[in-house]
């Protein structure tokens, strides 16, 4: 029985014969050509001056930029300085209160009568432990279902959440997807059982005693226990432990604490469009980090590379149609708030609007593709883009998710995500692992330098007149 | 002035519709099923196990395997061991003859008058110096013309090649071949233009102090005299300290020396093919390595991806049609004797036909393509199983360069290079960096998968019977 499969057929005809169709009607020699060259330019000149990859150094050396910290006002402040001195326009600091949680001098851990402490860190938003801790046994458990089943012996308890990423998934994202529910919600599902507190596994690729934070959400009217990570290496000493003595007992000791709201910023500059000024286009990461390592890859890095969008069109001396606005977004791992604020006054705005919007943050490693949230046509356009940005190792351009900030914004024709390689991402992510050191230069560069020619395409070549007109035209 | 650029509009009628057509006439709903359940068991099982990684380790463990080395015999009794424990079938050590190039115990190099030591290691294959080291000025230059240029001041003295890499070439072996000439060529162009000796600038794109190794040639009936790479910083260091003192004096001592050749292998196992055993498909790196660091990346990680393949179908108890056949080439680096010898015999073989080759020298990064010695048509061909590569992240097939070692075949039909990312592969390359450790476990697996995948699909479904008329049937 042979039968033919007809979805490479259907993608010849849907994908590339109007990718044809739509490129000789749009794209004369003359502009291709010019494409080319500024695309290449672009990537040279990222790659032999490393500028960003120097001020991503300047950022991490600020230390990490958790919402309402100190640090991150300072950090701020070092950006909007470096803003002038590459002089962009408009450069602002727009107000928005943030949520202020601190982590305290103390956060530790161990098996009562075992010497060797427990690799732990208070999650982002955690309530204390009482001043002398908690010491309780514990149950450990590796879903939420089996903790509705055992939850007769949960009462009084430590939960220790200890379902691994699934290793087998090749997008680690998706994997992080699969085991990040016991970050968030583990701890509410504790106290729902009668837990005390929670420990949560790390959700992390790399195999270390290197507690890996993040938020975590207390659901409304259930009691708020205090919540950790835990390492991996702790993680399974203290499993196997568990498999020696059910009945050992941990203490836990928390110092974190939630101020009231501080004032924070967005920070954003802009490159003026020379033809269609009141039509933005907008590079973007999010400016706010965990308070472990120094946010490099998440998501220092991108908002740098974002900045270097913006100075690559500089340094080449490009003058765009439409205006380029570098936005830092504060507040995404905890609250959104930057992103809402933004897209609040976006939204409503009379006087400009958001053609586009790009977000990176998925760490700083080789450009893969762009992940676009439009329908088909959209992204059979943008693929006549390829041989530009294959220059700068993009492989692909395929609907997906964009990003958590820009998905704020309601008024906007195309939100895009920049995809990197994300084979290391997690290594890294939410932990003292995320340092300057581990986001490597080259692969940096070319993130800028490919967001700045997907940027360039997008103020030159793009036709926003006819927002849905546009995309029915390429269709047919 | 407008004008349709007719390039993609052929690339869409000779690359996507053939394999549209071909697609449609060879892959079967149900097969179509099942390449794409294998891929995926073969990525996750890959991923999940890292038994390979873990045999990396091992073989790390064991140190570097310069060709002739007493170590690299003892990795070759393990990786014998290691196929036996792995149950492959016909595990043989070829024995071949290779050079014998050692190190010796004194490399350094010093500015006379000035206390830091500059960061140099022998060339492979340069002579020594006088037990008491050459003393003498330096000529910096940055290119054979150059040095012809100024061959007036050349005379007595030690040329240093200073030329960098080209950093803004995206692809880093473009830039390694723009600077390599330095180092395999240098002290030949020294020593005709009258100079003692050669310090050249190591080709890397990491900063550092860490020279960079390499293969240098002497050419015939010119005075052979010592060669040795200097780190960057090194480097830095002495091109500096040249423009403050053109006079400075350095001296360079080497104790490395060529002995007898000396008894090597080719080490080999296989899986026979079920229904057609005599037809091979080999996959294969090269098992030698230079003397510095482990030889983790170069290319210790590409042989244990080889093995994995292998292992792969054993863990999924799969029993290929083809024979597959592992081999791990001796003497890459310095020679190509092992697959010179390989070669012979394959090429001259009554009893059995290499219908594929794929060779893995490229580092363990993650996967990006396949690089195929072919036309267009065959290109086309193997494009229809992306669907399927796809699991293991490559994003493309395309011509170009399979490898070293199996471009000596002369009677294989296809021969394959697998391409990883490259950004980082310079950064350890032939230097004391290319260690067990800058090689990810996710990175490396995926590697093992893909080509797991690659040789799945060409031992069960290529039809190499009408080796011209297989290619013409699909190109119309």
């Amino acid at each position: 029985m042979k039968k033919a499969i007809p979805i490479l057929f259907w993608v010849s005809i849907s994908l590339f014969i109007p990718t044809v169709l739509v490129y000789a009607q749009s794209i004369d020699s003359v502009r291709h050509q010019h494409y080319l060259d500024i695309s290449r330019k672009m990537v040279q000149t990222a790659l032999e001056d490393r500028k960003g990859y120097a001020l991503l150094k300047e950022l991490c050396e600020i230390g990490p930029r958790l919402s309402g910290s100190e640090n991150s006002l300072r950090a701020m402040e070092w950006a909007k300085s470096t803003m002038e001195q590459l002089e962009l326009e408009d450069i602002v600091l727009r107000p928005v209160m943030v949520p202020h949680w601190v982590r305290g001098d103390v956060e530790k851990a161990a098996i009562i009568g075992m010497d060797t402490p427990l690799a732990v860190a208070a999650l982002g938003g955690s309530v204390n432990t009482p001043p002398d801790g908690i010491s309780a046994k514990v149950l450990e458990i590796k879903s939420f279902d089996e903790l509705e089943d055992k939850s007769d012996q949960a009462v009084g308890k430590i939960i220790f959440f200890n379902r691994p990423m699934d290793a087998t998934k090749i997008n680690t994202f998706a994997a992080y997807g699969g085991a990040v529910d016991q970050r968030v919600h583990g701890a509410s599902y504790a106290a729902k059982y009668g837990g005390i507190g929670a420990l949560v596994r790390s959700v992390t690729t790399r195999y270390d005693d290197v507690p890996h934070v993040g938020s975590m959400h207390y659901a409304d009217s259930i009691e708020q226990v205090p919540a950790a990570a835990i390492g991996l290496v702790s993680a399974d000493i203290l499993s196997n432990a568990l498999k020696e003595n059910p009945d050992l007992e941990v203490k836990l000791e928390l110092s974190c604490l939630t101020l009231p709201d501080a004032k924070s910023y967005n920070v954003m500059g802009e490159i003026k469009g020379t033809e269609k000024p009141k039509e933005i286009i907008l590079i973007s990461g999010h400016f706010d980090s965990w308070d472990k390592g120094d946010g490099a890859h998440d998501d220092g890095a991108c908002c740098i590379q974002s900045l270097e969008v913006l100075d690559l069109f500089k340094r080449l001396n490009i003058k765009p149609k439409r205006t380029i606005r570098c936005v830092f977004f504060i507040n995404e791992e905890n609250g959104t708030r930057g992103a809402r604020k933004y897209a609040q006054a976006a939204d409503s705005s009379k006087t400009e609007i958001h053609v586009a919007a790009i977000e990176a943050d998925r760490g700083a490693f080789t450009p893969r593709g762009f992940a676009v949230e439009g329908d088909s046509s959209m992204i059979t356009y943008l693929n006549q883009w390829m041989p530009y940005l294959r220059q700068a190792k993009i492989d692909w351009i395929r609907k997906g998710g964009s990003g958590v900030d820009i998905s704020k914004l309601n008024n906007c024709q195309l939100k895009i995500g920049y995809v990197p390689d994300n084979q290391r991402y997690f290594d890294y992510h939410h932990s003292d692992n995320d340092v300057f050191s581990a986001v490597h230069p080259r692969e940096f560069e070319l993130g800028s330098a490919s967001m700045a020619i997907l940027v360039y395409l997008l103020s030159e070549e793009f036709d926003f007149s006819k927002p849905n007109n546009t995309i029915n035209e390429y269709t047919h």
